[in-house]
């Protein structure tokens, strides 16, 4: 009888808005020999990936963990932790993801004041505050880098605010871990989650999530158990309790907690502040080349995020079939446009071990292929020149 | 400066409840290129696996996907879409995992009715049937391979009843999945869920999942949205939906759905009746073992389930310190006992790849050694001939 043939998957650099290139080291890492979720090693294990966390959230939360789902399930822990039923929730909606928060507080029985900016802009820090300031505000959330759009949030006034009336404040980092600077404690977010398959260069699969003590006090204070049951926060401390008595609550992803781990130990390696920089100089050398092959990105500099940037495409290409020709000639994948940009933009991410001057040469000159293909020609030598 | 060394785990014999050993075909399929998680190499992928879960579970469902979570969140996704406020469900607690079942009801405003059954025993049908009988019940759920005790659960009497009053039937099936039969259509499971990291050999972080067309029906006529965002089935129906345009919902975790296709294969070649086979023989190998070496399985022959056996420890051996022994001179995992069972027992999982006459042999060897060094001697050559 013939045997199955295993699936072979093509190689293909990973452009779009996430997943980003799975850094060699961490499918090394991938591959070591699967241990018990309660092994002595393993927990070893865990409790280096909470400190790491910490380092790279700039945070000293004791709750420090992944979630083990993919970044909605990191969304999902905060939500149905620290939201109970009657809770006046501010949520910042700027993009696809805020939208999904707000969907996530209503099903918890919260009350959600929505604020919302247009598509491809960032939220309206006194708007915010206003909303925030006008009720009993419990939570405050928003979106750090819209995946959505390519914005990155001020948040300092969000945060002000916030203290003011004594609401915690939830960010999601999920593109801008490890890429733009968290900051949790210094920044003054109370609340976090992010993804691995962004900036951190790990297959999908686990959600970096930290709550402040203050988080964990109002989660401590409920009236009710949290919905959830896989995510209380409650039971999973029990778990993640580093240098005491572990309780087993659920079998954790053993593979992918060793991918985390090497993903934390290269960023580590590399140092956050080179690790920005070198997102930033990435991203200005993509701007550089898009110029000179006059594709405009849509969002104002001044509010871009350096690990993903959303560029229009020029009027009379199809932009589907762009990301298409792309995918099948030169093997690389972008993302399409989301919401108001949907079929007249794409969606280019440049995350973690994709940040690099090769694959920028490598995408502008399969961008500047694509274009000259459709009647739109373009100099690729120039552009490639600009990248530098 | 120096560079972190990456964690390198030893290799351990995984013979306790679970995770399982991996099969090395599992690990190397997970080791492929990641791709995007709306490639089309990827959605092809989604649409075998798919098929092949419907094949394992024994199902034509149009609602088969693998949720991405583990064991655990399968349990999460069938009570939080299935179970309203004030629903009466009936929950056979014959084990820990039965009580997780009652917990995550609750939290969703369910009113339980539990019906019990001492550790180690399976459930009174006759005794499940009166609880459904005794009231409107909506669900009935109950655990096919109670992973704390080894015991295999007999449901043809729960199901009949259930169908009477039009209950739906619930059965975690998160150890017995390709060990032992399953046949959800033909037995009458309205909702299973399973974990990759027992009887299919793949690493934990998935949750095989299916729900029948009235399973379905009833989630549509819900009168309100589920408590999860993540676990909605509504959401989840239009990303995991075959042959058609799929919508973007959670970024799926590729590594561990590419492990999952592969572990489907070696099922689907090695065909379920054999596995089946393969994992009794060996059982029965392992008992075989145990008698020679004075050690009782706790769990009557007529209830075992082959894949997972709770053991007695004898009067004055210490069950942890025979454990550790077991994994720091034998590189053997086994489990505790729980609940009933704690400190008096341990569990040998004998699951997928783990489940091979070999791995008997060793572990039988492995317990006449930690035996013998605690004043118990017994004969270790007379026991591998007993193993055969």
């Amino acid at each position: 009888m013939a045997l199955r043939d295993p699936f072979r998957p093509s190689e293909i650099l990973l452009l779009g808005p996430g997943p980003s290139p799975v850094d060699p080291a961490v499918a090394a890492a991938m591959a070591a020999p699967t241990l018990g979720h309660l092994d002595p090693e393993f927990i070893a294990l865990m409790d280096r990936v909470q400190q790491d966390l910490r380092v790279v959230l700039g945070t000293a939360n004791r709750f420090t963990i992944p979630i083990s789902g993919t970044g909605s399930a990191g969304m999902e822990a905060a939500i149905v932790n620290l939201v109970e039923p009657g809770d006046r929730v501010v949520v910042g909606v700027h993009g696809v993801f805020g939208g999904r928060m707000v969907d996530l507080v209503r099903r918890q029985g919260g009350e959600v004041v929505v604020v919302e900016a247009p598509f491809g802009q960032p939220l309206d820090q006194e708007g915010m505050a206003r909303a925030i300031l006008g009720g009993a505000t419990r939570l405050v959330g928003f979106v750090h880098a819209e995946t959505s759009t390519g914005v990155l949030q001020p948040f300092d006034g969000i945060v002000s605010a916030a203290r003011e009336v004594g609401a915690l404040v939830l960010g999601d980092c999920v593109t801008s871990l490890a890429g733009a600077p968290v900051e949790a404690d210094a920044r003054g977010l109370d609340a976090v989650y992010s993804g691995t398959q962004k900036c951190l260069s790990v297959p999908p699969g686990l959600a970096p999530f930290t709550l402040s003590d203050a988080a964990i006090d109002r989660i401590r204070g409920r009236s009710g158990p949290s919905t959830s049951w896989y995510l209380d926060v409650g039971l999973l401390s029990a778990y993640w309790k580093e240098g005491g008595d572990r309780v087993y609550h659920h079998t954790a992803p053993v593979q992918m907690v060793y991918g985390l781990a090497r993903g934390l130990d290269l960023v580590i390696d590399e140092g956050l502040e080179a690790r920005f920089e070198r997102h930033r100089a990435v991203a200005a050398a993509l701007y550089r080349g898009l110029d000179v092959l006059g594709l405009r990105c849509l969002v104002d500099p001044a509010f871009r995020t350096p690990m993903l940037t959303s560029v229009g495409v020029p009027e009379g290409v199809d932009e589907a079939g762009l990301r298409r020709f792309l995918r099948a000639e030169h093997h690389i994948e972008i993302g399409a446009g989301l919401g108001a940009f949907r079929g007249r933009a794409v969606r280019i991410g440049l995350m973690g071990h994709g940040a690099r001057l090769t694959n920028v040469r490598r995408l502008v000159a399969a961008l500047g292929d694509g274009l000259s293909r459709v009647g739109h020609p373009v100099d690729v030598g120039a552009a490639l020149r600009a990248v530098g």
